[in-house]
């Protein structure tokens, strides 16, 4: 895994009023999580973190689907225990680095989110797949139980249903993905994007400060006994209220005005 | 928050065959949980803490709505870290308080439970609704991120649907609120008296006792390892053998007849 | 609990192809968990998890009804607290040793599963009922809450379901069991066979290694912060790509032929 070569144009950038749209760009491959892309995915990620201006990330993907998981001949070529420790590490940080990123992450899901695949969709914060869609973690089929994908699907679904696809690879579709919890939101195909784009225009709108300090808290909180976790929340809820924001927020709600939110980075 | 003055009839307590109804009684403030109702509430979950003849609780509100969250205005008026953290820790121990309370809570719901009125819903045992009622976490509106509310919220409902709920301020209904597990059950507007009163009644046909072991032992365990939810449950399960309660509700059974369950308290 | 007589013919065991069918059979007595048939369960379960030859279980029982829990006559004659103790230790053992397997276990459940025998439904992986089973934990009826099966049952569904099956005594069905996420599948009733057998064929096509790998890791990495999850998960993943199955499942998926899995045990 050393000297990974950084080839730029398998993962694209796109930035339009503080979001940022990460699109995986290996459509002939299914966009399989090459060593490059997940190193070029930790890189942008890892810039996102340390940019105040990023207000909200999408995770999106080119061609018929949206990620097909791990790229089988390029692990297949490197027979090697340390190889793939290193591999699953660097998937597994890319994964984690969804999760502890300071803004909401949406994952945008077209056609088919396989293993890793539908492992990205598990991780970010919220998800709106076409209703064409499919979700599963097949990994099975070729020996190799999806036990990474497992992590974060089982954070998202029912036990017994995670582990039904996770032993048969049955795949479910894009309503049975929003039913069980996978998902927070299915469009038809043919309205994805502007579903994606309002639920980016609403998040847009909010306080970006405020925004950062429940993302921050959230998945935090949910790893900590019930004290633990208020003793948390009630802290960054203090925070949240000495926040100039919060004091324009409520100052604007009394007033029954539009309130004018501070813009970092800008 | 010291000397605060307790506004009695903020709170209303109705005891009526060993259940407790709590009512929030600030309507034209949509029952907002302002420093004196906090303290209200924290003194009355405090006496049926200790009284052995509470069999169940129901937390209530009247008029429109059921809870609009914090004081905003009140909030404003202490722009101080050390205030917001005492609030937040008083309104946390409520919330704490009703999970530790010996005995089940019931929250009957009408109108909006929005922000720590979301998380009040979502903080008792069970929780029953009008189908008109709605529930959101919508403090994101104005700059305060609903990070204590998203502590009860996110252990009632999947964590992709809490999460959209805090960044969007989004109201769901009280069906899809059922369906997604913060409440327990919905009635029409006007059956909604009858159906908690049918709850409770059910909760006080069984054995105080028995009911008692139980609530104080499922909340613990949730929090627990698997192997040491089973060390714990177990112990309470062989100490609610020992109870006469048990002794004589398997009797009864074994004999096709009707239990009589001891009244403590009386 | 000393000198428990295994009673054989309380617990059939069946071994086809690698399946193990466990069938309770007790069926006048409502297959309740008796001492005897714990103790045989406990046993098959250590001679299943030592046998590599093994792939599957599945819990079936004989009669009207699936498991109406433990035995209350048999409780009831013994009104000594260390026996309790020790009754519950061996059964929470019998449902932590179904987790512990390692190989998948499927409950197959006809009529009603109550209080234990519905904790044996939530502690397998998977559990197919028929359409007119029922589930219910209403040993609150008799004076004793359902402790530990509220262990396994909070582990499967929302807390406040939980909650009000365990203090209402309520049963559900299975349809709603399916939806709340107690059961992975149900069956019309004249299916119930047939659907059990292909959920086990499906199970005994994939790779007996890969299955192992997965089933160990599942239930582990669930009670563990999402990145000691991932440490745990990532090992085992590499520890798997090295089997011959992930290198054989690999190689035939590349060449779009069919895999052929080492078969241990034979």
């Amino acid at each position: 895994m050393n000297d990974v070569q950084l080839v730029e144009d398998e993962l694209l950038r796109e930035d339009k009023d503080g979001a940022v749209y990460l699109t995986l760009n290996r459509p002939d491959k299914f966009n399989t999580l090459s060593e490059s892309l997940l190193a070029s995915l930790q890189r942008e990620l890892d810039n996102i973190a340390s940019d105040p201006a990023v207000r909200c990330v999408v995770i999106a993907a080119t061609g018929k689907g949206f990620c097909a998981g791990h790229d089988l001949r390029q692990m297949r070529a490197h027979p090697d225990h340390g190889y793939y420790q290193s591999l699953f590490r660097s998937c597994s940080g890319v994964m984690q680095g969804l999760v502890n990123l300071p803004v909401p992450v949406i994952a945008r899901v077209q056609g088919m989110a396989t293993a890793a695949g539908c492992q990205l969709v598990a991780s970010c914060d919220l998800a709106i797949a076409a209703r064409s869609a499919t979700f599963g973690v097949s990994g099975i089929n070729v020996g190799l139980f999806c036990s990474t994908p497992a992590v974060a699907l089982s954070r998202n679904i029912n036990a017994k249903r995670a582990f039904d696809m996770l032993v048969t690879a049955d795949f479910i579709d894009a309503d049975t993905a929003l039913d069980w919890g996978l998902l927070s939101g299915v469009a038809d195909d043919a309205d994805l994007d502007a579903t994606v784009a309002a639920k980016v225009a609403k998040i847009l709108s909010k306080s970006p400060a405020a925004i950062r300090f429940g993302k921050a808290m959230f998945h935090r909180q949910r790893q900590m006994s019930l004290a633990e976790a208020y003793e948390l929340a009630g802290e960054v809820m203090a925070d949240n209220m000495m926040n100039a924001d919060a004091q324009e927020g409520i100052d604007a709600f009394l007033e029954k005005r539009k309130p004018t939110w501070e813009q970092p980075g800008h």
